[in-house]
């Protein structure tokens, strides 16, 4: 069976799997991230995920979805990689979770395999198109550590004119508001991120708000409605320029489920008057969406 | 000589016009639209003008361009009625500049010849890519008495799930802001239409209030300051989401040229912490991209 290796680089926890052309997952593994141990240190553990994926498979002690598939011996034959921030073909340029700038893309996996880099919320996309029967006209938006939308106009992802397009979680919902990581004030990030929502609450993380939230917490109900209330301003912005059949959210944040798509639902309605809100929904293909399109992306380095 | 009759609605004065194929324009005349005077006024206005333009042609007293080529009792082939709002083929079906609501095409030009009901500044949009010269990955972003957008990701319009793609002057760039004719509050257009900022000084036009802050008006210098930083706001967001390659300034308000381009620019720039801007400039073809715009709308109706 051929498969690729696959990372997708998240803000706490890096997903690593081998993965098939029909996004069948033969092998699963979950590695924290060193976010907090500096840029250099996160680079350093995705290099060595990417090194033991792509030795000759020898069994594995983590859990593992499909094991029996692998043979003795067997090794991918091209890693995908899907980083936040923003990324070139070649290059992670720019990402304020992580305090890179410029990181080729050898640094992130030195094999002698061919190596795909891209970016992590357009990868879950193409995954979403690909494997979770999304279908045209969608913005794609997972929220996790950080906040990226991937544009869907026409069954194609959009990432216009310089690959750059789909920055959503920098986008100004409340001017000269929070800061943000990215340098710039009132980013939607900054109020709706997982990580910003756990900040502001002094949590762990964002499952941990919307349970206080649901027990009456006053500190946790405000920041929730906030970063609701976030969501539904860029949202009506976003469907006011592109008209979107539907919002489909991925991502950590997205499995609060009706705790966030219900209030959210309601919010840009109420902030629309003009015209009807597009659908808004969890994604189907859950947190494994990030994974199965940094294989997409080896598919395409493997050529 | 074949060519259609155009008319581009626009919230003070209605561009009425005979153009050929290659955007000559055979023929040009000025009419005020009524808009004071009521949803219906404005309607039976426009009629009056598409009956008018399709008689038999047989000179004409207004200032035209080149009559010469017209051809006694010649006929345009088809009509192309550009207007504002949200515009399906067949309905005007909202306009909160002009109060319509579901207003059928055959109410504007009820006449014996194909007519093609068309947005404004959409239309305005495909001019600019048939006959000014554009590029793709543009935003083209006229501004008068309304602002809307015409969103060009790849070369082509893009219209959106259901065609309502573009709305980008009612994006909340202050929320809970200056209430907008919309029925939503802190929309772009309340801040920079040219109708809002005339409005805002007590003046009659957009013009008025450049003139008076170059003068060093106090009124006049903060609102165009508080125009040019929602027009900031709202191109910050669109750039992070559709990284266009640059945005094209067209209406009445575009012809403040450097008193409009020169602070935009600067401010785009500092609301993008980790990006660069977009190229902004003005539109080439001017006012008239509009009517050239509905005279294209012409063209499709008659096949």
């Amino acid at each position: 069976m051929t498969y690729v290796a696959a990372i997708d680089v998240g803000g706490t926890t890096m997903k690593g799997g081998l993965v098939a052309r029909d996004g069948t997952i033969l092998h699963l593994e979950h590695r924290p991230t060193p976010r907090a141990e500096g840029p250099e240190r996160v680079i350093a553990a995705i290099s060595r995920f990417a090194a033991d994926l792509t030795r000759p498979w020898a069994g594995s002690s983590a859990p593992s979805p499909g094991p029996g598939d692998l043979a003795e011996g067997a090794r991918p034959v091209a890693v995908g990689l899907a980083v936040p921030g923003l990324v070139s073909p070649t290059h992670a340029v720019f990402s304020a979770a992580f305090g890179w700038r410029d990181v080729p893309a050898a640094a992130f996996a030195d094999v002698d395999l061919p190596v795909a880099l891209g970016h992590d919320v357009r990868s879950a996309g193409e995954a979403e198109l690909a494997y979770g029967g999304g279908e045209a006209h969608v913005l794609y938006l997972p929220i996790g550590t950080g906040i990226a939308g991937a544009v869907v106009p026409s069954g194609a992802l959009y990432g216009g004119a310089g690959g750059w397009a789909g920055q959503i979680g920098h986008v100004p919902v409340w001017p000269d508001g929070l800061a943000c990581g990215c340098g710039q004030a009132g980013c939607l990030a900054a109020y709706a991120s997982g990580s910003a929502v756990a900040a502001r609450c002094g949590v762990p993380g964002a499952e941990d708000v919307v349970r206080l939230a649901a027990q009456g917490d006053a500190r946790a109900t405000a920041v929730w409605a906030e970063a609701v209330e976030a969501l539904a301003l860029a949202l009506a912005t976003y469907t006011l320029v592109l008209d979107p059949a539907a919002v489909v959210i991925g991502g950590g944040v997205s499995q609060a489920g009706d705790a966030l798509v219900v209030p959210l639902r309601e919010r840009l309605a109420a902030r629309l008057a003009f015209r009807p809100a597009p659908d808004v929904r969890t994604s189907r293909l859950g947190p494994l969406a990030g994974l199965l399109g940094a294989a997409l992306l080896g598919w395409t380095a493997q050529g």
